[in-house]
């Protein structure tokens, strides 16, 4: 059964609701869930809705011409994905693994609505394991020299490969802001840590070092202010004096995988808007 | 700034967020916020919209006759309620206090939008608590044979004072069928268990015994089947072999208080709607 | 660097710390970490005494010969392991496969001071997945016919090998009484809920049905009774109105995998103590 | 009962589990609980027994000599605190309410093992919740030419009473250098953030402006250095868009008023060890 994902943002008004129902409604669509919010303190409206296309008569484009005047009305920021055309993804990778299983098993087991359509490394390591579950591996080594040649050569098997959704798994380099920018909330990177709580390098052993009693993981979306990207996901785990970095380091991964998986699949299935710095995750 | 809260829930079919926005739209009502939720296992439409009372250019009761009208049509089952018409409140307690206590200080913080009007007890023990916060303190003593007249008195002392909503802060009496189908799905309690464990008497007893890694508490509304009613809200802490029966009790408090305030909020703010043996919570 | 882990409990009375720390530091042992425990309503004495043998001047034998002697003195139960002989591990799997990678995974990260042994399963579906990691894989189809039978087979392959501890994965077949009672406190299962909760079949649908805000997964070792042993692990996540069954199923998988990790991870590094239905977890 | 609890810490070398147990077996002493703790990077010790008063053959006087002797060849920092002699405590609030009546609810519900001996606020608002409980409420006002002087009187208000620990339920008002040298380890601080994110003030709105997925708050001893000392307890609750700052604060006083409880109980047990910038809470 193919379904379509509307998702809109614009300044609140009176009527925006009716508005998007009634031009659905008139054309056969049937509304299966719709998720609303409006940020009083800004005055901004977010809306999600996802339908059902079996009786809608008229054709997709002409759909999208129809939602381009509507929402062109009311300076809608807004787009449309169909369950039939699964996004294409690109997951980056370096010698840590454990976010890289996750992502593929999940895959796997269905919980990521995408194709997993190819693996960029700066290291061979975890070619083996792309290899298990018949993703293509591409390593491309950085250093101080080549790296704007390289990230060059990646845009374009990214672009050649239609990837729309680049996930950095603990993936160990730090992208140029060229780069960054090719990909605007398309490159969602996992931080170790609970931002804002130490940024930067190493943030278990600064954990450590803090005492702190428990440790996190962020999904944001990658900008070029580093780990100053809009949230999609946040969670943490107890720890205490018990722990040494290293056990820190693993209890860690398990939070890591889940925030990474839940930010991943909330932008697969539409859930997020971006609304400056901050996310709206309907 | 006045704002109604309309409610509904129906057998799914098309167009019935286009309906309810269209119909609200055409009189003036700006929506502020609305959560939508199809229930596709059972077929099942629910909504919340709330909404701006300012530029209604009807008057209430005119605007309930159309509810009463275009609800009809769709067999819904549907309440509106108004910001500045707050619930009255009873809160029944015994001798444990902690519940009483928290829904006293959180309603004088702000966080419940209801008036606390009486309380009804079975022990003249926290009648001091009560007099602090300036609510009447009535005290119905309960024994097998002054059961039901003690119960009808008490409803007739509910219906006296307006109450919609009734409490069971810790409330160490079992209420009659009678008196419980008087109130329907306006009768909250807190059990001291993560329901559907540990049903019954004695939780955090059966809790140790069991040797369980976490106790919770369970929020629902009373129904002639005990500890069967619909569940509002419910959270867990964690527990260990270092916790005695009374270290349960103590970490148990902290949870019932959560939850208690969290369902009787939900509520208060018209999130909930019963379908059946479940809740629907936006 | 090889360490000793020696784990007793007993009737609680005077000088027990004493004792053991005693007979420790006079043979050269240096305790590196010690957890110690007194249920007072029981009167029961725990404790869990991690230390270096480096500097040990008696052999291994000759310490649990001075062990066997002190220990009996005091009527306690007690085991030592050493972490130069790594415990030898079984998976019993079915066709359900994320509990399966998630052990697979962690043992590959070091996080399980472990050998997996081998691979045990009713159905040749996950045998590629047990290769990959270079694990036997033997399948033993059950039937009520051959159910005895097969049974025997796999004790005689697991003593064969050498096997402590058996870790169902999600094995979706209900091991005899006479197998469980070959192995006491060495089988752990994961149920797919936060026991009591839900015993039985399809407990994510029981949870659906009954409109829970939490779901959960519980460790424990199997017993005769089912769903009744003691419980090393448990953990919960939150869920609403708007989950499927199958929604309920995904969430659900987070949760098992953390919590038998957590379970498995305990036994093996020997901080687990059973006392009646109940463990205590050092 | 009287039981006593002994805390100590060190460099770390063989023998000191058994030099302190056998010291105390000698005596009669009995030990119901001890913690130990081996900080390996760090090389410290750590340890808390609990032991029972009643068969001890020495004064409390004799016991403590012994203690200074033996304590001191191991160059040990130590304390020994008695559950008949229960700590003083002085509540410092200004007029944010929560914390001040959790504290004094659960003081009355016996979770705190301790005596409130008075409250010393900057503003007479909290008074009356002061009285109901009994306790002497002292008006402190503070501006920047009698900040010394007032510390000072406070100071000495404190020494007449015996304090033993002073809780700073959200005073606003930054104490001085010289005020907080005088107690050290001794003031336990809640700052409404999950340290070491959003330092400083308004707390909550900075996590707003962040669009964090969490918010939380952290109980430490206050040091010189705001925001920087020893942590003793953390926790978070989960938020999102939905929630307005307002509906942070709300939420975040759950968290503050369960952190600050656990904090200042780990204390008042005795359970809590300093260490650097870190806590050992056994």
């Amino acid at each position: 059964m193919s379904e379509a994902t509307l998702s809109v943002s614009c300044p609140d008004r009176k009527g925006l609701v009716a508005a998007l129902s009634k031009l659905l409604y008139d054309h056969g669509a049937n509304i299966l869930q719709s998720q609303q919010h409006v940020d009083r303190a800004e005055s901004m409206f977010f809306e999600r809705i996802q339908f059902d296309l079996a009786e809608l008569d008229i054709s997709r484009d002409q759909l999208e011409d129809l939602l381009r005047i509507e929402c062109g009305r009311y300076e809608m920021r807004w787009r449309i994905t169909y369950s039939d055309q699964p996004r294409r993804v690109a997951i980056f990778v370096s010698k840590i693994e454990h976010c890289f299983w996750d992502l593929l098993i999940r895959h796997r087991l269905g919980e990521l609505p995408c194709e997993i359509a190819l693996v960029i490394s700066n290291h061979p390591k975890l070619e083996p394991v792309a290899k298990q579950f018949g993703v293509p591996y591409h390593v491309f080594t950085i250093n101080a020299e080549n790296k704007r040649a390289q990230e060059d050569a990646e845009a374009a098997l990214l672009e050649q490969n239609g990837i729309d959704l680049i996930v950095l798994a603990r993936y160990m380099q730090i992208l140029s802001d060229t780069f960054i920018q090719r990909f605007p909330e398309r490159i969602i990177n996992i931080h170790h840590s609970f931002l804002p709580a130490f940024v930067g390098a190493r943030p278990y052993h600064q954990a450590y070092q803090r005492g702190v009693k428990n440790i996190g993981a962020t999904a944001h979306y990658a900008t070029s202010q580093l780990d100053e990207g809009p949230i999609l996901a946040q969670d943490v785990v107890a720890c205490s004096h018990r722990d040494t970095v290293d056990d820190l380091v693993r209890k860690g991964r398990d939070v890591e995988r889940v925030v990474l998986a839940r930010g991943v699949r909330a932008h697969l299935e539409d859930r997020v808007l971006v609304h400056g710095r901050r996310t709206v995750v309907l």
